[in-house]
């Protein structure tokens, strides 16, 4: 019964009993780290494919979306955010898309595991030309250990860019979790965390933003795009701001942005936050 | 290299090296029509799953979506959608939305093939709940003919619900048939086609804007949403508008519909027109 063939790459959606297959020209690379195995494909028509035990987290055609989409809304939507903190981002496409703000003096990024790092670094060389920048500075190390170590009021801005809720990272969207981000960012700072799909954890969504409440955010917002290699290729960010409601983006700094993006601007940004029906019952605002 | 495995349905999107699976329950249906192949599977997650010549075409999970968005957005701006015709639509899902709305005084439907609306009266029956409603009449006889057939300024809205435009549905994409439906239009009136995958069928996109314009419609605007069954997750339904701009949606209507959505709501109405970078480059407006 399991869905695997010659020339293939196939995730199956776990318990959605569904499944999106690539694909394959060949296999370029393939590493066992202390945390989980990383391989890289050639696609046939998606350009690189990187997975992290058997699953899909990006390819060259359409990172794009999910990329800007982790970064610019939270950046213009901050009124200054200067100090930048990320926990995941090993493939550092994130990274790449924050430092492109030129009010970013300083981010940090923290990841546990350096060899995805080096493996973005070697197979996704445009993911990581910032890399190098000199106000960024990537720790390889427990991120969850790190939020709660920094000293309170510290970012203006953290991005949560990590893995599904199954397994080590299910930490990532707790209560506990969240607090100790809040603890972290100065007042008006927000939290935009990857928040998986509307259409296949809504449940957990449902969570979030009861957890992000609990934890003493304020107004929390939900973003949605399309992310055509993730389960039901449907994807969402959740903001959180620390103190009153989230504000208004710059939509002036973002008619004239110094850099170009592909999917990002601000018509799409405004369209984003727009709550489709039965999530609006949900969760309301 | 074909993927396809045993308690499986697989989908292989068609020169995008890629592919979508359905885990199975069981087959539900099978017939050969004069047109195509219809099947319909019990999936183990996704409830039906109707198919085409092996192409899907909707699942219970999902298809409110695509639905909603098809006839909803252009309902709600037309300022009095009086008659409408439905080309293809054979699930009957779009015609049961439109009925919907109290200001529709007679819908025709044209599908070529009636094995496809004998299929989902049987399996999805409540796609088909509206199909005895007193304003509907159901054709099955090529659309095309039929637009090309009906008398001038006929229609207040046309919504195209066909197939992808590979074989016999590429006449849907074409300019001749943009230009019998403009003809066929009354002033104001709008057409409303599917017009496929941003990510995937840009090409086709910008196909559809130039052949709208030749064909003598004023503004049009592309409507963007997910679509998880379809290739890349991600669709796009096209407006016309017979005559100078496509009006304001009546919000008001909206906010006191007389009917539940799933999906659709006045925010997501506005929200869904917001033109990603690459496709604002690409059309303009």
């Amino acid at each position: 019964m399991h869905l695997h063939a010659t020339g293939w790459f196939t995730e199956e959606w776990s318990g959605e009993g569904s499944a999106i297959s690539f694909r394959l020209a060949h296999k370029l690379y393939e590493k066992r780290s202390d945390f989980q195995t990383i391989e890289v494909f050639e696609t046939e028509r998606f350009g690189r494919l990187l997975t992290l035990d058997g699953l899909v987290m990006l390819t060259d055609r359409e990172n794009f979306i999910y990329h800007e989409m982790l970064s610019h809304p939270a950046l213009f939507t901050h009124p200054a955010p200067g100090e930048v903190l990320i926990i995941g981002g090993g493939d550092c496409g994130t990274l790449r898309e924050v430092l492109k703000h030129p009010q970013v003096q300083r981010v940090q990024q923290v990841e546990i595991d350096a060899e995805v790092t080096r493996a973005a670094e070697r197979f996704f060389p445009l993911l990581c030309e910032s890399n190098t920048d000199p106000r960024a500075s990537l720790h390889f190390e427990d991120g969850i250990d790190w939020v709660k170590r920094a000293a309170p009021e510290s970012y203006d801005l953290i991005i949560v860019d990590g893995s599904d809720p199954l397994g080590p990272a299910a930490v990532l969207f707790s209560e506990e979790f969240f607090a100790a981000c809040h603890r972290a960012l100065r007042s008006g700072g927000l939290m935009c965390g990857q928040s998986e799909s509307p259409l296949f954890h809504m449940d957990l969504l449902a969570h979030v933003h009861r957890s992000l409440g609990a934890a003493g955010f304020g107004e929390c917002r939900t973003l949605f795009f399309p992310q055509c290699v993730y389960p039901s290729g449907w994807w969402s960010a959740t903001l959180g701001c620390k103190g009153g409601s989230i504000p208004d983006f710059r939509v002036e700094d973002v008619d004239r942005r110094p850099f170009e993006t592909q999917y990002y601007n601000a018509e799409v940004h405004r369209a984003a936050s727009a709550m489709p029906e039965f999530f609006r019952r949900r969760i309301g605002r």
